[in-house]
């Protein structure tokens, strides 16, 4: 989803959407304020009301921001030729390493969906609510399909396909919940925490060891 | 850990964390009051402040008693004479059994931590958070060490032995996520949940399809 501006403040959009993720990370929404995202910003309050109109409207553009990234990482993969397996095993390095460095964007997109599960008290946040869940939905659809396409051909073994999306998600997704980055970190050292998390996915759904594991 | 009461108030202290479970798992601490608690309850805010003196102390108590029913469900387990691989399984399935059937305290535990990874706010608030914090993590050194000797003993394999236990315990919480009973659910139903998540667990740790497996 993408968000109309007028020409020329694209750049100061995202570093406004940057400022938010990270304040949205530290405190969670609710103790969350358009004030404290302007302070971070060192700008006044006006710039990010020229953007949005309210605290859950910058809200949920951060976490559409975070569902963007995340199709992004993984669309080179969706129409992949060959075994169904392989195409899960890019799509999932490729979803957990926008897990870890989009962290900040990921923890409001998981926020989201619990405030959802919560009950959403506004009709506002209702409909936004809404929009980012079939937003997120439609995401998990393409892992749905590579799961089923990768039992079909006898690659994984599961029992019921929608524990096994939960599991697999919430392996993959860890990391937004324990990794921070170190100083003098590389992206190997980040990709090398990824294959960590998919390995484990992998072979929890059934892969033979072989299939699994990353050493290609 | 305990908390001591008058002779006589234990099942009204029980009464009123059993509903602060489920008003925190719906609405989150900050969106709680005691009020919301007290509605709930039937009863009068005089009635929880007997025993709590504040809506972080109320909090507290319900975490801990999550981290309660944890420690007493792997209790039968943790000295099993046998291999470490059948002492895991053991208290991993007590474990994911005790997020279904605990599932409101578990959230709560879920969120204290989430709080102190943002970083707590008043003074008292760090004591209480640090304590949990500690209570937390000596139930998850339970679970390191029988990993441990499960990988010496030669039926895991994994590489980072932190990640691992992260791994693990995100694929065994899974539940509080996105389990909710059913209508004429059986214990049967649940266990049926837990060992599939026990599997994916100890299969995404490295133990062969044989050893992970529930047909036990």
């Amino acid at each position: 989803m993408s968000i109309s501006t007028p020409r020329g403040s694209e750049e100061g959009l995202h570093e406004i959407l940057r400022v938010a993720a990270h304040c949205f990370m530290e405190r969670g929404y609710a103790e969350t304020s358009i004030d404290d995202v302007a302070r971070r910003l060192g700008s006044t309050k006006g710039r990010i009301y020229h953007f949005f109109a309210s605290k859950a409207d910058l809200f949920f553009a951060v976490a559409e921001e975070g569902m963007d990234r995340n199709f992004a990482a993984i669309g080179p993969y969706l129409d992949a030729a060959g075994r169904a397996m392989d195409r899960l095993k890019s799509m999932a390095l490729a979803h957990t390493m926008s897990m870890i460095e989009n962290r900040a964007y990921q923890r409001s997109v998981w926020e989201g969906v619990a405030i959802h599960l919560r009950g959403a008290t506004t009709p506002e946040q209702r409909d936004r609510l809404a929009a980012l869940i079939a937003y997120r939905d439609s995401y998990s659809d393409r892992f749905r399909a590579a799961l089923k396409a990768a039992k079909e051909e006898g690659d994984l073994q599961f029992k019921d396909a929608g524990i096994a999306l939960q599991l697999m998600f919430l392996a993959l997704n860890s990391p937004i919940f324990w990794y921070s980055p170190r100083h003098g970190e590389t992206v190997e050292d980040r990709l090398n925490l990824a294959q960590q998390c998919v390995e484990f996915a992998l072979r929890g759904l059934g892969a033979p060891a072989a299939m699994a594991g990353m050493t290609m």
